[in-house]
């Protein structure tokens, strides 16, 4: 048995609480004065055997908004998953001090669809990601582009640009379907880094006017914490854009990114921001497994279970100690602020260790997984204002059984010191298992938690969290009162600057100057891009026009070279930005410039394709050291 | 596609409610304005995009108790099989009008335990259904009794001694685990008549002083409403006992049962009661299965998957067009009663096809068991006051899957025109698919069905059960105040009755007169027993003793044969007997007769074998005639 930190790990899995003789109403119970074991009447109970849960229900309904949201996904977690690790970990009449413990309780379908439209009822983890990321289904293997290949915004998105923080936690590479359906926008899952993408994605790839690949996506998203696995894609070059050339970890850097890869770094990070946002990539793939075990037995042509044995701990496991929980604890303690914030934590590899038909490696990512419950519940408990939804992408293989299947066979001793046969039966020896189509549990704690229960749609999930944090989610509207600062006049190869505010659905900038001069792109911090313009020496007058890169909301000003310009003052008014959470219509512009705004449909346009399009004329980053 | 009576049917699967642009707080959020489809945003969502369902989740908290409660058990319907028969029946996004609109929804554990007392976690139908109906577990293939083999009582009973009418539905053999557990208390499951119980339960054969067969069990019990399947354990032989060397139809006959056989037989029935309880055997074995389809194709091997294929409705389906839900519906409308009743249903197949890997097979079963929890819906809905719950008693082997499996698939072509497959992979082809040991769905509405939100055991059903109806579960306690009325003096060689009134918790009665005169076994009745004896020829005192069968509850009186008796009052004055409910410490004793009262523990004590040790003297039956 490997060392557990699942706090009612003490309580013997097969003795119930004692309950005294109690009296309700007119009636004598009379039950075990000691404490019950679980052959005896009502010893196996989990409720009180006189317990009417009306009360508790109803306090448990708490009404909105949510000021938080955490989504706990497990890759792969079916109900088979859940009870497989809780056999095994805690008993069969054990909890799971966080998975267990939500008090909303439903059931969700997670079917995919076709290219044709019609329904697939074997969905896989991009899709469905999908599906809760943006509620809308859409092909097995795209990330959060509906049938047509069209983007569609994601809740981490929408809480961006609602002016919440944003974060995003997996134990797999940061790249891999879930984590990546937040922040990506692709037809194929696989498309993590420029390699790939120029190979497999080609329509997608920077150099051909796509939006990238996953790791460059995520890297404009800016999300204010990304914590996981896949730190190999970031080695990749960029084939196109303004960092053309260099390394995805030398862009992040140059982009103002906090770079941590250890406990020991990430420890020593106090803040992230839009500004300067956290991305800890801490193996170049997926995690390490937490629990090794005995391999599965392949009795399909018969033979014969081997003894029962327990699982064991990973020699490779993470030495740093880095485990979902604690990811989970520093990405909330980062994010925690009054404006509120998303999160998504993935425990990944139940998904992946159910596919290697490894019972013990699917066993531990469950256990890591309910730790990262156990944090966010705490905080949730804490804070009132949070809600917490657990529950599984998709259904998997595993399934305890009475005796050996003609396939796969894991025998177990489980930490009740029983044999329990875990039997994987959807691919032959050596392939990889099925995921399996079964609706799924979903389980929520916290103000809008009550939509989890009853039967489902994954999509509704969307619904449920962005109407919990009553977001915004026509996300043009939310850049439309942008506005623009210039001066009026400028003398002839005077260095000044544009800025747009407002940009909140807008995660760059594009901006030109007169009819030749690009001023190529910057990221939008908090909605505020920064150009830094160098005036030409022909004097005359010229529009200086921003675009957002998101939402194609446009600004222009007007600005004239003139010989002896007037005096500019040395800071521009600051554009009211409408806070996060209203519809902005309190904005006004600034009447002493030049300013327009206008709506246009959420692009997500080819940022490079853009550039190149109209002929590079100087690229400006924005270049800021790491606090 | 077989006929369908499912009301949701005209629903297409993939087009949602249209829904306009909404207004909620100062969000507009801009939803299609016609029918949404699959592939749009929110197209899928079950939910009304901005919906809060807070408010319609405390209207469901309803708080008790319940006058009814009907359970309906969909036996190894699992997560899985209910995803198998919607995605077929009612497309992926469409909904089953019973099963999938119960408001309260949770998961429930299911595991057994080893004759040793530890747990088990591969569970069956016999060990699941003894825990809810007994809230006891135990050790697979026994009916309520304990892993010492102890009966203990179930819900069923407990219903009928709180003065309930109750009811038992099956499309199985009525011995079957699921109706079987509700009824008799036996070692294995498979001793349905004299006949298996004198070859595998030897000392639960009556001859040997044990309770009896199932089916024996089941006749003792009198539910007011018993319908199903296996009538062929009825024409067997009693081996001991007052009807030894009579069938067991015979002997239903002669204690007042009404015997049907077919719907019109049935539908002329217009009461049901513990004097004339009905007793409806509509087939030899198991109900025959709505729909057949193609045989699961073996692929261990290789091979390619036949094409998708649909179900077609089964020629031997039930002639007399019987289902669930006529079923259902009649014994609602026999046990609705001022005082309630507790009915359970079981659409049994769904396992029985799944273990034979005959997708079509469970899935018209879960089609059957859907119509069946509208009925009950549609019951509660009106009365306000009924507790429905839906559940498994196991989960099971089907799977959805993308691709073949290298066992048993069924390629299936759904009702809306798309291709599934469904594996099976925990037998080899010919052998028994097994059940799997996954938490299942547990679904709740009315008074107390709270309860089923969150993680609960499989035992907690019992409890929740018996609480939402208030019921009392010391059995002793409810035939404690039983009374006994006789004469005081009586001629030599008159004949005479003895009545015992409040024998709420026992279903028979023994009686002795004297030293050496036994009395016999009668039906106890709405808690009243009637002995009529003859007198001895012999003058003197005589002690008239009376011992409830199930709770050993003894009462006695003095008889004196006189030669002169003192005039016997034309009819016994009648006890009082405690209403269902209370506790009766108001039923007073009747003073002018010899009245006494004692506790013992609940014995369900071998009637035949008590018989015999004390060599039977006459056997008293009640024969009454077939209103």
């Amino acid at each position: 048995m490997p060392p557990r930190t699942s706090p009612n790990r003490a309580r013997a899995a097969w003795s119930a609480v004692a309950v005294a003789t109690l009296a309700l109403g007119s009636f004598s119970f009379a039950l075990p004065a000691s404490a019950a074991t679980i052959t005896e009447n009502g010893g196996a109970a989990r409720l009180d055997h006189d317990e009417d849960r009306n009360e508790a229900i109803r306090e448990a309904l708490v009404d909105g908004p949510a000021k938080n949201v955490i989504l706990l996904i497990g890759d792969g977690m079916g109900d088979s998953e859940i009870t497989v690790a809780r056999n095994y970990a805690e008993g069969a009449g054990g909890t799971f001090a966080g998975i267990d413990t939500l008090p909303l309780t439903g059931q969700y379908v997670h079917w995919a669809v076709n290219p044709d439209g019609t329904p697939n009822y074997a969905s896989e983890s991009a899709s469905t990601a999908s599906a809760w990321s943006t509620g809308t289904k859409t092909v097995n293997g795209r990330l959060s582009v509906d049938v047509d290949n069209t983007p569609q915004a994601t809740l981490l998105e929408l809480a961006k640009a609602n002016g919440m923080k944003t974060g995003n936690v997996s134990t797999s590479e940061i790249q891999d379907a879930t984590p990546g359906a937040e922040v990506a926008h692709i037809s194929a899952r696989g498309c993590y880094g420029p390699v790939q993408t120029t190979a497999n994605c080609t329509s997608e790839a920077l150099q051909n006017g796509g939006l990238g690949s996953i790791s460059e996506q995520l890297l404009n998203v800016r999300p204010d914490v990304t914590l996981g696995g896949g730190s190999a894609s970031f080695t990749q070059t960029a084939q196109a854009g303004p960092w053309e050339g260099e390394t995805l970890f030398a862009q992040a850097e140059d982009r103002g990114y906090q770079l941590v890869d250890d406990a020991e770094s990430l420890g020593a990070v106090t803040e992230a921001s839009a500004e300067q946002p956290l991305l800890g990539l801490f193996t170049e793939g997926n995690f390490p497994v937490r629990w090794n075990g005995p391999a599965a037995v392949d009795l399909t042509a018969g033979g014969t279970l081997p003894p029962a044995a327990a699982c064991t701990e990973n020699p490779a496991r993470l030495e740093t100690g880095l485990s979902l929980a604690s990811l989970t604890t520093k990405a909330i303690d980062l994010l925690d602020n009054e404006d509120g914030f998303f999160l998504q934590v993935e425990g990944a590899s139940i998904d992946k260790q159910d596919h290697a038909a490894n019972a013990c490696g699917q066993i531990g990512e469950t256990v890591d997984l309910d730790e990262a419950v156990q944090v966010a519940l705490e905080f949730a408990k804490e804070q009132g204002d949070t809600m917490v939804v657990v529950t599984a992408d998709h259904a998997h293989t595993s399934q305890i059984v009475g005796s050996a299947i003609p396939g796969l066979n894991t025998h177990l001793l489980t930490s009740e010191g029983q044999p329990m046969i875990v039997g994987y039966g959807t691919s032959a020896a050596g392939g990889s298992q099925q995921h399996t189509g079964s609706q799924v549990r979903i389980a929520g704690y916290g103000p809008g938690a009550s939509n989890v229960i009853g039967l489902t749609d994954q999509t509704d999930l969307f619904f449920t969290s962005a109407n919990a944090l009553e977001l915004e989610r026509d996300l043009q509207s939310l850049s439309a009162d942008a506005t623009i600062s210039a001066p009026a006049e400028v003398a002839p190869g005077a260095e000044f600057t544009v800025t747009v505010s407002g940009l909140d659905a807008d995660w760059q900038a594009l901006g030109s100057f007169g009819t030749d001069t690009d001023l190529g792109q910057v990221d939008v911090i908090d909605g505020t891009a920064v150009f830094t313009v160098t005036a030409p020496e022909d004097l005359g007058d010229y529009t200086v026009t921003i675009t957002g890169a998101q939402t194609d909301v446009e600004l222009s000003a007007e600005v004239t070279v003139a010989a002896n310009p007037a005096p500019v003052p040395t800071s521009s008014p600051s554009p009211s930005v409408a806070p996060a959470g209203t519809d902005g219509s309190g904005s006004g512009s600034n009447g002493a410039l030049a300013v327009t705004g206008a709506t246009a449909p959420w692009a997500l346009a080819g940022i490079a394709g853009t550039m190149l399009a109209i002929g590079a004329y100087a690229v400006y980053r924005r270049r800021r050291g790491i606090a």
